[in-house]
């Protein structure tokens, strides 16, 4: 096989590979939307009968021939197709050390276990969800000792979704955020509290729905490639850069949910619609690692939108969609949103109190892996935590260890990416304010330079560069949590008049 | 192979095969109900790749080898298997009939013949679609040359929607309809017409919502398996037993068009959630043909749906969800919702008129099958059969030569088992009043024992016996049209009171 032939048979490869992956694709997103209840039936064969086949293209002779093809005239590829040979190799390496039928299996497991979380969470009943958790948590102790035998189980973990983190540089981020987190807090709840009652202002959700579709204007995203779903706990999914779902939910009384959660997934959809046109249907399309995914979408969220310039724009229309908000200014809202206070749902927590849940659920999952607990000690484990952590009372399950739908989908060690990603959007933030003022265009609700900027340093990228390599290429130089830290310090000190 | 290693080997590819098709049918459904337009890239290049495997699935070496293993053993398989083996022999031999690069040719054709037919409905310019449905007789006639050189080509046609179908049969049974309908009509043309103006009525698309959930629980859908989906034009589709969509379209000045849209497809719906659980995921699970699955929509639409019973039980709903329509009373409303009247759209004709509107189409069909009109000369021959058959003038392409979809899918020979299954209705109904007080049930809303006599004697086969078999068992003997025009008869005289 001469280059051309290996890069042609490449191109056809991941063309399967995306057209598989697209097809299991759509049937999650299905699930999670509209299909009824019953469909897990028919979903859980053909999920099987595709990851099986998925399983056997990316690990086939066909698939060796072309990574064999690729290695022999690496020194001739291009860095692009460099990068999709080591990504080839990495991921065979992984799918071949996992017999295809506990691979199988593990895909069903995942389908019954997502079932009974969302029935667990609706009762409230742990014990329930129990069993499959154990099942998960032994499956990928298993898959990490077969992959990686070398390598600490929960770095394994660690590094799927952020290629090169490990538990030392947890411990070291998560401990320079404490620090300066836990100090701030007090600070906090030492001041006088802010007024937010007023956010739960009755807001009909058809009116939600408008803002929604504003937002998105505002953000950049066109109809013709995003659209916005229900569901009850928002998520986006990418089926290559032209058709991206954003996802979410409207509470009546509370419309910041909703508001958030639409600028918060249009990030990663801002992300995964401007890889470059040639990464298209290959293994280079889309963002690289979690960790770069919230970045962007914790950029958007909170850095753009929970801005005293971006809220101050967005006023007049909150007002006009629900007049009854008119009692407030600008400034009492932003404060409002802004504020920082312990609670029990991460998904609702402040910008500031946010890392804290991340932390519970990183030493569960560390304590998880190396089997430090038992699945029926993992309620009162993470309502010490809360306790310990954020100091509040945990009062049943629903709010508590079920709340997450990450660990019923087999996502163990995803969640230390959200804190790092809100770390390097902070670090990204600086830079870009090198050479975009940040603060007058987000005044006027003109995102583009900000999205120009972000697509030239990050998104056109694709998974061209490995997550932390990609970052210092933006950032010119290394990642520092300080940029975080200072952010934080600065933004909360102003919210609280500190 | 032996037989248990046949019928395992069978086992696993009726699953792959119903993979496959499953997948390709969830992102079809995603495409009609909710998918961005820019989506069409990825789903056309995953189309490609699944419809390939799909072929190759079906016509290659495994599956030759387990159609060899179940002929070898043919006279020990059950009835179940035998049936399958047959089912499979067809089918293959249909598939390897034609060359592979015809069949990839003639899908683009169908791709680019259903956007220009959009296009030239539109603009009402058969001018426009004219050359493609040229091209999708000839390749329909090929086709049936290579396939089944030894039948006439319509006759294949017709065969494909409803085996065993032929002209003879198409002309027997339009024969008798017409000689009955026509009569009948002009009858009601002579007496004086039904006052029908108010079905107009501004009824709110949320409580036509509404009013589609409580139709869903009558005609005995559950959640758990059946969700309703909202398109332009309605349809439904199964996922296995387990897993069934149906879909509907709101217009707030026409709520019976919706009332009875899902009442239809809930019909075809029941059907599809009731083969035997040993069927499911093999080529025995669904409804059988066409015709048998219009007998079981269109049974609900209008034998059960339009009868007086049905209109009386659920017009208190009505009234209660738009007030306005107080008005009139429960035997006004079912008089209006059973005007016969001439008209130009298939979709929105009567039932009594129903029938000519296929009669339009099988001639038209039959004419161009055996090359006896030129494509120039269609819209001509169209608008002539519509005077003739219904005695009205069609205005324009729009409403007349391209108002279906069929032909540009290349569903030539489909239309006539739409007539057929109103019939095969009829007489199902004659038989089942043998056992089941119809009126009396559906008076009261209760149609279990409706529901429970069709499960047993048409739903829980599936595709174990061919459509005129599983219909004649059903009658307790032979299929006689006379049950239809009976009803016909029978119901608009105490509709007109003539």
């Amino acid at each position: 096989m001469n280059t051309e032939e290996a890069i042609k048979k490449l191109n056809d490869l991941e063309l399967k590979e995306f057209a598989y992956g697209h097809a299991m694709g759509i049937l999650s997103y299905d699930d999670e939307t509209v299909a009824p209840r019953g469909s897990r039936i028919p979903r859980g064969k053909t999920m099987g009968v595709l990851s099986e086949l998925s399983y056997k293209l990316s690990t086939g002779d066909e698939a060796r021939a072309v990574l064999d093809g690729l290695k022999e005239h690496y020194d001739e590829l291009s860095p692009e197709d460099k990068r999709r040979a080591d990504i080839r190799e990495k991921n065979m390496r992984e799918l071949r050390a996992i017999p295809v039928e506990e691979y199988v299996a593990y895909t069903e497991l995942l389908n019954d276990a997502s079932n009974v979380w969302r029935e667990a969470k609706a009762k409230s009943d742990y014990k329930l969800f129990e069993p499959y958790l154990g099942k998960i948590i032994e499956t990928q102790k298993r898959f990490a000792g077969l992959v990686a035998p070398d390598m600490d189980p929960y770095d394994y973990c660690l590094d799927r979704f952020e290629e090169g983190l490990t538990q030392d540089k947890c411990q070291e981020f998560f401990g320079a955020l404490r620090g300066r987190i836990v100090p701030l807090l007090e600070r906090i709840e030492a001041s006088g509290p802010i007024e937010d009652g007023f956010l739960k202002t009755h807001f009909p959700v058809s009116a939600q729905r408008e803002l929604a579709k504003k937002l998105m204007e505002i953000e950049g995203l066109p109809e013709e490639n995003c659209i916005l779903g229900e569901v009850e706990h928002p998520f986006t999914t990418a089926f290559s850069k032209h058709d991206v779902r954003i996802t979410t939910h409207y509470y009546e009384n509370n419309f910041l949910s909703s508001m958030y959660s639409v600028i918060h997934e249009g990030g990663h959809a801002l992300y995964d619609m401007h890889s470059e046109d040639r990464f298209v249907f290959t293994s280079l399309e889309g963002g690289v690692s979690m960790g770069a995914h919230e970045s962007q979408s914790r950029f958007y969220e909170n850095i753009i939108g929970r801005s005293y310039e971006f809220v101050s724009f967005i006023y007049p229309e909150i007002i006009r969609l629900c007049p009854k908000l008119a009692s407030r200014s600008a400034r009492e809202l932003w404060r409002a949103a802004n504020v920082a206070r312990p609670s029990l749902i991460r998904t609702e927590a402040d910008e500031l109190t946010y890392p804290l849940h991340i932390m519970v659920r990183y030493e569960m999952e560390k304590a998880m892996m190396k089997g430090e607990v038992d699945t029926s000690e993992l309620p009162d484990m993470w309502n010490r935590l809360y306790k310990e952590y954020l100091g509040i009372d945990v009062p049943d399950d629903k709010n508590g260890i079920l709340q997450d739908s990450h660990w019923s989908g087999g996502a163990v060690g995803y969640f230390p990416s959200y804190a790092l990603g809100s770390a390097y959007g902070a670090q990204l933030l600086a830079k870009m304010r090198e050479e975009v003022n940040v603060a007058e265009t987000v005044k006027k609700g003109e995102l583009k330079p900000v999205n120009d900027w972000l697509e030239e340093h990050i998104w056109r990228y694709g998974c061209l560069y490995k997550p932390a390599e990609l970052m210092e290429r933006a950032f010119g130089g290394p990642f520092d949590p300080k940029y975080y830290t200072d952010y934080l310090e600065r933004k909360f000190t102003e919210v609280y008049g500190l």
